[in-house]
């Protein structure tokens, strides 16, 4: 394709998409799709000869929109808010056309260095000291793996130059929560750890937060019994109930025992753009690594995890590669962000917070962000104040988790009629929550934040619940 | 940004690109910058009020442009093509405009089920057989780790729901060569394997590619002591001088031992879009894994590498996780691709395949990569008919490896030599090669493949290769 066709091409699929999102509230919220259906819409083979870019974008309208769970529609509260804010997307599309090619410094200069300047603005805004430098993972998955590497490397020194984990006479040992994301259990069994070397630390029954005391337990044990403890996660603004791990006194212990200190605030980073909202991860400057995901609430378009160290020198040490054809004359007075992470080919990734925070502004996605909370301590309002409706975990950020209990139902049969109302709104395509276990029994989680959603949106939810519940009894 | 306002910054936004893809080789090939001038010339702090796109688009120009060493440019033969057709730029810009999030099936399920239909069609289009199940990663560097982590968890009977590697008794041991891309050692490292059991077999003087013989008497002696064969990594197209291992007779070994093969294809695969070219990897379907990158010769945008296993239930298995909140009614009926790799979210990567796919067609991009294994061994015959200069290696696919070697030089000289008249070339801005060891001494590595590159271009390099030497002499 010439960059001619390209031209048409590219402002006919401009107009679709600003038409898709022009009219995206007019979609059922969840697909309504079953399994196989896009599938078998499809060719079973790749076309020899060129179509037209109308024939696909035809097939965008008739299979792929129908097959999209709308999370950019306000009515979507479901898993958390992956805002994918128009300006972050001409940041993506930027990029794209473009097409440069990230494995060195060399290989394009201003990846490297506009993504080092973006981390850097994105570190101010949330109140980090300048002792951390970052870079841009595609997911907090990603950064928690790249974390927990870091922990052994440094646990275990440097094992991975000998024996690797296979030759750890001490088990190494992690510590988090039940609460925390699901992500956390997987990056220790792919870093090798085992899981019998995860330890789930009790959570303070009130805020689910990690309990201190029961960290410094664990530990102590696991001296006792020869292991070794190597990270601690601490999770702020858990998957489920937005929990918020307590790490000011954790970093104390971490620091105390020299253990590796991850915070994983994929979740409540955004909120770290309001200085009200820094409390939350007071401490955190004495962890040793911090993820969290613009992708998420603030908004810019996935994949876009940052991931800040305060040592890259040990980072360097664990990730790095220097074959010879990739070796330069600048080696050493630039950086290689090949040896921040697991990819060696990057994006460039940095356009789209440039974008997203140009053509934005930090003060608009602020208020945003504050609205928000306003609106979700509205709801909640609401719901404590109704008779047999429950806020049952604390509503730290912008998640509500609901459940509805009429006086005979317990048990199994209050599980059922959770997730009978919570399905009859979900299939209704009106509005999408996701329906989570909590304390053993399910409950709905009402996570607030998508860009499009106002105070009606909420109001409308509120009323569709209480109705859908009505109705099904 | 409203969808309207995105329409308009859209349009302005196509057209910037539609213009640099037009003038791409009026710009140096090697970015012309000094470490630290991009970061320079930002601001030091992110804008609190929004900012016009013009003012972006002008920083673009000014700023990023100079920055980029321009992989797209007709005189770029460094490291390995990088293409990113325009056909799969649109399909990149789809999908940052729809902004959906796949963390399951139910997320959106025309983000699984396109990614499955394309995996399908090029599976075909490689001539692979129907037992293989693939997923789109972000890079090999990637895929391997997850290859390197599926074997050793075999090897170790699933340990990571135990000990994990930490409870070893028999030293878990991977194959590979001194030719294998960095990305390998690296993935051993992370995966926790250790430096010291990474066994580099012995390659074929003539061709570069593993010896069977010594690949065999490596694992003999390993089982006598003690330590345990996990996997053998095969490299078809190696990224110094694209060695090819012999994969039929590695699979035979790697099937007799019960060793997980995989095979990293990542920069022969393109070749392997046609028939002729498949004997390269001849006993690929005895392998157990297999990775290649659409987004190097083929063309489709980075990142999209392709990563196959023939038994999705140890990968599942390996790479699952299965919070409450993800559940549904689905599951067990759909592909849920979170378990098939690292990151839980992920973005909607199948649409660059298919537009690139659809747009050009299959035949068309099979015409293109014809056309460079025929200009390649064009310059590879002049090369050797000329006096002083030699192809050093076997000349496999699309890149040409050369030394000029005036008699009177050798050793450190020749080194010096060598590196003076690439790195002139390198700094007038009007080619780009990548200069690289090989068997001890630096040569330089002609990549052919950009999309742009034709027989001209060609003649243009080697007219100035063999200028150069004479001006710098």
């Amino acid at each position: 394709m010439t960059p001619e066709s390209f031209r048409l091409a590219g402002h006919e699929l401009i107009d679709w998409i600003s038409d898709y999102r022009n009219n995206l509230d007019q979609h059922p919220v969840r697909a309504q799709v079953a399994p196989g259906d896009i599938r078998g819409s499809l060719p079973s083979s790749a076309p020899e000869l060129p179509e037209s870019l109308a024939s696909v974008v035809a097939d965008l309208d008739k299979i792929v929109v129908p097959g999209i769970t709308q999370v950019q529609h306000p009515m979507h509260y479901g898993w958390f808010p992956s805002n994918a804010s128009l300006a972050s997307v001409l940041g993506d599309i930027a990029s794209s056309g473009l097409g440069t090619l990230g494995i060195s410094w060399e290989s394009c200069p201003a990846l490297t260095e506009v993504e080092e300047v973006v981390c850097d603005w994105m570190r101010q805004l949330t109140g980090l000291s300048a002792q951390w430098e970052g870079t841009i993972h595609d997911t907090a998955s990603t950064a928690c793996l790249t974390a927990l590497i870091l922990a052994r490397e440094k646990a275990s020194n440097y094992a991975e130059m000998g024996a690797g984990l296979q030759g750890q006479e001490n088990p190494l040992v992690i510590y988090t929560t039940s609460q925390a994301h699901s992500s956390i259990t997987k990056a220790a069994l792919l870093a090798g750890y085992g899981k019998e070397n995860i330890r789930m630390i009790d959570v303070d029954p009130s805020t689910y937060g990690m309990s201190p005391r029961a960290l410094r337990e664990g530990i102590e044990e696991d001296l006792k019994l020869g292991r070794k403890p190597a990270a601690i996660i601490a999770s702020v603004g858990s998957t489920g109930v937005t929990a918020i791990d307590p790490v000011d006194e954790l970093s104390i212990i971490s620091n105390e025992y020299d253990i590796w200190l991850h915070v994983d605030a994929a979740m409540a980073g955004s909120a770290m753009l309001l200085e009200e909202c820094r409390f939350m991860w007071e401490g955190v400057e004495q962890s040793d690594s911090i993820s969290w995901n613009p992708h998420k609430w603030m908004g810019t378009i996935l994949d876009c995890s940052l991931f800040y160290v305060k040592d890259p020198e040990h980072l360097i040490r664990v990730m790095s590669t220097n074959p010879s054809y990739l070796r330069s004359a600048v080696d050493g007075e630039v950086t290689q962000y090949r040896d921040w992470g697991i990819p060696l080919g990057r994006r460039f990734r940095g356009l789209k917070l440039w974008f997203h925070l140009r053509l934005d502004g930090v003060e608009a996605i602020r208020q945003r962000i504050r609205r928000d909370l306003e609106n979700t301590r509205w709801l909640a309002d609401q719901i404590e104040q109704t008779e047999n409706w429950k806020v049952v975990a604390p509503v730290t950020l912008q998640t509500v988790c609901v459940r509805h209990e009429p006086g005979n139902l317990s048990g199994e049969d209050l599980d059922k009629h959770t997730l009978n109302w919570v399905d009859a709104i979900n299939r209704s395509g009106e509005a999408f929550m996701s329906p989570s276990i909590h304390d053993g029994l399910w409950m709905v989680r009402i996570s607030v934040g998508v860009e499009s959603t106002e105070r009606e949106h909420l109001e409308r939810l509120w009323a569709l619940i209480q109705n859908t519940v009505i109705d099904i009894d």
